[in-house]
């Protein structure tokens, strides 16, 4: 049996160990068929990210597809059934590291615009691809950069699916219509180290922040919304002490993490964290980094696009979250653009003998060809 | 000029490299001059650790002075205007490691007594003395042991004068006639480990922990008594987190350490401890170490006996003070003994240019004899 356009596309993409940075030639593959259609081609190296920007059209809307070629490490190789790099299929499932996350989906975006412009040649507006090589690594060279390349010149995103694995049990039951913005504050308190015996002399700074750190942790930050849960506070990591158990230390270290709704901006929970500090009297030091503004796109043409492409498909409207961990759909969002993201069901996404089904990635080219029959057809 | 005999002695201690656990032959010193005198002598090696026990007489009451041959390391020895096993007098001080901690005590000892058997060879009761190399370490092997030997035998020490540096400003300043005790919980709060954008599907022991550790941290445990302060609780470690900032930990250690009066035991902290625990519901693993009840010698011959010799010598008695850290004093004052800590100023013990007033070493001398004559002369 030969295999269908997207498996063929999603084994030759596996098949490559593009380990983040690494592209491995995934995106020349997608480019020689995308040049076929008639994209004009922008390849843009980053320090060791490799990024393409390919866009067919130039009038408005300009609706792209985004997504990454790189891939998190195999892992241990001898739990895998199959070799991680070389894509096997068993009962209907597609297995090999990216099956998921994502080069599935990159093989029906491809097909999908394929099959799109061969019943529309002359489409409305423009479609456009954004495919980075370091989207599980540290982006910073990826979708951030080609976005701030766009938007210097003016060339503006307005519609965006993002590929990345959105599914839970079956491909389209979710589709993410946001993302919560996460914010990380390293904290250092700083007191006087002494030897325990002697209290009087020293002035311990864990004693100092615990108030404050109990009222952080049970502060209610805001009821959420509609699409957003609360605003979660979390200490991923703490650390106080020499070791020995005589000495009082002479700093405490604490990281905390925002993960927030779109009731909250950054700036507002900055301010919240210093007063509280500020209120209880702690001498420190607080730095701040922020990985991701909060995003949402409740309504508008892609919303209803996606929402009714799926809807044919599946006889079965998407459920629309905003869970989940950041994706590079907030990098897109700060351009204005209206994003989405629908992919795979993510049930084995960096885990060994990662896979996906078969049939859910057919089914995923469809809905990216509806959609695009939708808006721009 | 001729060396006193004091000073002549601590010189020979001295340039001995006694680092813990290492005695590198000072007990043979000091035993041959105690042989000569009609003690009689036991060696009783612990493992790395050598120790003596030497008595004279065989009547109640048994009065022994205490102490150790073993010091710290020299530290950076580029640090040090003299070399620290080198005993050099510079202005009337005597430097080298151990000149205060205790070696120039552990001559002014043997002075002493041979001056009062000198005057009193049919004294009354028993001397001892209880010599460890293994103080300033560990402290498994050394007194503690040995007092388990004699308390085997029923051998009981009444009345005993620890060697340790007590002084502030001048010899005979302080005497130390108890210690604080010690007792250190490393607690382990237990909870689910998870991704910080699912904290639903986690349980952050650092958050659980958090308020049970703020009210440790801030309860009064006791008001202290007339001879100690209030016990203080203090958290000198703690630690949780795999380093990621988006990883909820699962584990959270926090260690922490009591010095505690006489007002309270080692059993009522812990029961106060585990309720505060519980009743913040916590889920928890407790492991507590106890380093030594505290003890009081607030009354009886021996502190009539040292007060009355300090202030013969130094027209001032001497304050009587129970701080700092933990002592040999501890292990010798569970067998019932009345134990007093009596020796040089402490200001450079453990630091580089470790020295001692030549001086006060002749008055220590003189208190030790005056405090033998006050009790058995």
């Amino acid at each position: 049996m030969i295999d269908s356009p997207v498996l063929a596309l999603a084994k030759d993409l596996i098949s490559r160990q593009s380990v983040t940075p690494e592209d491995a030639g995934c995106q020349e593959m997608m480019i020689e068929r995308l040049k076929a259609l008639g994209f004009t081609i922008e390849t843009m190296v980053f320090e060791d990210t490799t990024n393409f920007w390919a866009r067919r059209g130039t009038e408005a809307p300009l609706f792209a597809f985004a997504g990454h070629t790189d891939v998190v490490p195999a892992g241990p190789v001898d739990q895998w059934h199959t070799p991680p790099f070389r894509p096997t299929v068993i009962d209907g499932q597609l297995h090999g590291r990216g099956a998921a996350d994502m080069k599935g989906s990159l093989a029906a975006m491809v097909i999908a615009v394929e099959r799109f412009i061969e019943q529309n040649p002359n489409h409305k507006g423009s479609i456009a691809f954004l495919i980075t090589s370091d989207e599980e690594g540290p982006f910073i060279n990826g979708t951030t950069r080609v976005v701030d390349t766009l938007m210097a010149r003016d060339e503006t995103i307005d519609m965006c699916i993002v590929g990345e694995p959105s599914s839970t049990h079956f491909v389209g039951d979710v589709v993410k219509n946001g993302r919560r913005g996460s914010i990380t504050g390293d904290l250092r308190v700083k007191g006087t180290q002494g030897h325990v015996a002697y209290p009087h002399l020293a002035n311990n700074p864990v004693h100092n922040a615990l108030p404050a750190l109990a009222q952080l942790a049970t502060t209610k930050w805001d009821d959420g919304n509609e699409f957003f849960p609360p605003t979660s506070f979390q200490i991923p990591n703490l650390a106080a002490g020499t070791g020995a158990s005589n000495v009082i230390p002479g700093e405490f270290d604490v990281q905390f993490n925002f993960r927030f709704s779109t009731e909250l901006t950054s700036d507002e929970i900055k301010s919240r964290v210093h007063s509280t500090l500020d209120a209880h009297g702690l001498d420190y030091d607080l730095k701040w980094t922020l990985s991701g503004h909060p995003f949402l796109t409740d309504t508008g043409d892609l919303l209803t696009a996606v929402v009714k492409a799926v809807a044919d498909v599946n006889h079965k409207e998407p459920e629309l979250l905003t869970t989940g961990g950041t994706s590079d759909g907030r990098f897109i969002a700060k351009m204005g653009a209206q994003v989405v993201e629908l992919g795979p069901v993510n049930a084995t996404i960096h885990k060994v003998n990662e896979c996906v089904n078969i049939s859910d990635l057919e089914k995923l080219t469809d809905m990216y060809e509806k959609t695009l029959e939708n808006l721009l057809g």
